[in-house]
């Protein structure tokens, strides 16, 4: 298979990740036979520092034009004083909202080595295994009006939302609940906002086309509890913009370590967006310290939902499993008897096991 | 002193825990020497199930020509088939935009005799003391407009807020640090939402007139996880309503039990509503098993914040921290070696300790 793949290193770390991922994917084009080409391009604080826009449109172009898109990091202090509309983020929110990358799929799953790690109780978040469902280029993000009213003295946000918008959403959560463990859990605040009610309703509707799902509808306030109290609960959660940036990132950090959580952003024909879920983390960004393993489980991503290569994207998946497993591990992860090693070490180990 | 309250008990467990913090309160009249008056009012399902409405304006008045509210708790499933505008929920967010109850004060404390019960591991729940301060009237609650549109093909909801609504809390923010340990967490999504720019420098410009508060800004999704990850980070949290709400609760489960958190809403000239964090729990309804403590603390909060009887309230707090202590506790909670007593027993205990 022939794919071409444009890279988004952004900032921070982006390129140290990026660059590992590159190299396992050479590795899997390697030894399964593919052509894998690679071109990159500039998106967030970097691309601010050469363009003055943290996403020029002949970027966008080059990334519409590509097979699926890896992207590393974007943002950090070094851009706090550039003007709002200009800042890392944006790049970010308009490449997803250009592409129409409105299907933002985020797994949580607990690494047994690092259930003594997670900030949980062992008996509670053992078995933790969901996959967050997230409306993504819709809701309080783009809404319009969006700004200051009487002369400053008030302000205004909308949280807009169309049928369509809500409907192909709820029909991927069902679709991809039948994968898996056929239960669904739709978040809302049903009891207050009129769009959740919408939301219900459509959930309520395509649940006869999937009468194998379970379906459940939580309020947002009681799933940030549950999320800590019980997140084996949790299969597929499908909820809207902001609930699922909230919700994914509460639940990402009960497995101990978000280093290691991947992202897919997806559009309708299965063109997607891949990230890690953690930042950009300047701190200790070219320290060849940070873990790759989001990144290249990213990367695993793209294989399976873009290109639909299911053995290569479980060989990475395999191997990563496999290197946590021997003990190995970057300095943000605690291994009981593990061995910490660099990023460039991490990668190895890991291409070494595929 | 003599104070007139009112007392909304409301559906599920509400009359169990609002009988019992009347009797605590009768044995705080008799020791100091005050003089309480109750009446008692509908709201929520028990009056929809008389009046056909949540909340009549009657009881309304007879609220406000109060000294000060307890509430107990709103909602359960006899009622999801209402029409959406007479739910219970809508006695609640009607009381508190009617009186004005801007200031939600929701304090997250963990007690020692608790922290086994955390599903946080001891060493990091341990010393948990956070005080919520949730804008309670304005935001995405209240925005007009909350409707379908397009022949119901799209759907809007608005978070509005003017400058004032906004000062107003950050404010109480402040002056609440002011009284605890100088610590302010302004949170917001900053780099997404307009009306979380405004938030954000409406905090700048108030800090300027508390020179001895350490501010610090989160964004929202961050903050979700430092709760988990770490938090004794939080002394004062400030933020808006539908943040607040999800933030609070998230918080409120990290202490072991829900059952023992009070909560206060207040509008500018100290009048409130006390209420508390749990719900209306209609499984364990009439069962005479409810956990009475966080209502009994919301009643403490009221001698406190709106009666500024701090010794009587005090005298409460000390009560139940020593009836904790002592090992007594209802079904929800979990103390070691401890004594499983009835609402009505936990009761008794609090007030033969006073
Ligand atoms: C950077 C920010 C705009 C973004 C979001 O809120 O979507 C991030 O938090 C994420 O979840 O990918
Ligand atoms: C019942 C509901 C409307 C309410 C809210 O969201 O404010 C509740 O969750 C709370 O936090 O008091």
């Amino acid at each position: 298979m022939k794919k071409h793949i444009f890279t988004l290193p952004g900032d921070g770390v982006g390129p140290e990740v990026m660059a590992g991922a590159i190299e396992v994917l050479k590795k899997i084009a390697k030894k399964y036979n593919h052509e894998f080409t690679f071109e990159e391009g500039l998106i967030g604080g970097a691309a601010y520092d050469v363009h003055g826009t943290p996403l020029d449109d002949k970027t966008l172009d080059r990334a519409k034009n590509s097979d699926a898109i890896l992207l590393g990091a974007v943002g950090g202090p070094a851009w706090d004083n550039v003007d709002k509309t200009l800042r890392p983020e944006q790049g970010l929110l308009k490449i997803r909202k250009e592409l129409g990358l409105f299907s933002n799929l985020r797994p949580i799953k607990v690494f047994d080595k690092l259930i003594p790690a997670s900030p949980l109780k062992e008996a509670i978040v053992g078995g933790t295994d969901i996959l967050f469902v997230r409306e993504l280029t819709g809701g309080l993000y783009f809404g319009k009006p969006s700004e200051r009213k009487d002369g400053g003295n008030s302000v205004v946000d909308t949280l807009q939302y169309t049928r369509e918008e809500i409907e192909r959403i709820v029909e991927y959560g069902f679709e991809a609940a039948t994968l898996r463990g056929n239960k669904l859990t739709s978040v809302d605040k049903a009891n207050v906002l009129e769009s959740s009610r919408m939301w219900r309703e459509i959930v309520d509707a395509k649940s006869v086309d999937y009468p194998d799902v379970e379906v459940e509808h939580a309020l947002v306030d009681s799933t940030a509890m549950k999320l800590i109290t019980d997140p084996g609960h949790f299969d597929v959660v499908v909820t809207e913009n902001l609930f699922g940036d909230i919700l994914s990132d509460e639940a990402s950090v009960i497995t101990g370590s978000i280093g290691l959580l991947p992202s897919a952003s997806l559009n309708s024909s299965g063109f997607g967006l891949y990230e890690p879920v953690h930042g950009s983390a300047p701190d200790i960004a070219g320290e060849n310290k940070v873990n790759p393993l989001a990144m290249i489980l990213s990367a695993a991503m793209m294989l399976k939902y873009t290109f639909h290569l299911t053995d290569e994207s479980e060989a990475i998946e395999q191997s990563v499993d496999a290197a946590l497993k021997s003990g190995f591990h970057t300095a943000d992860l605690d291994i009981e008897g593990g061995k910490t090693v660099s990023t460039e070490e991490m990668v190895e180990v890991v291409i070494n096991n595929i």
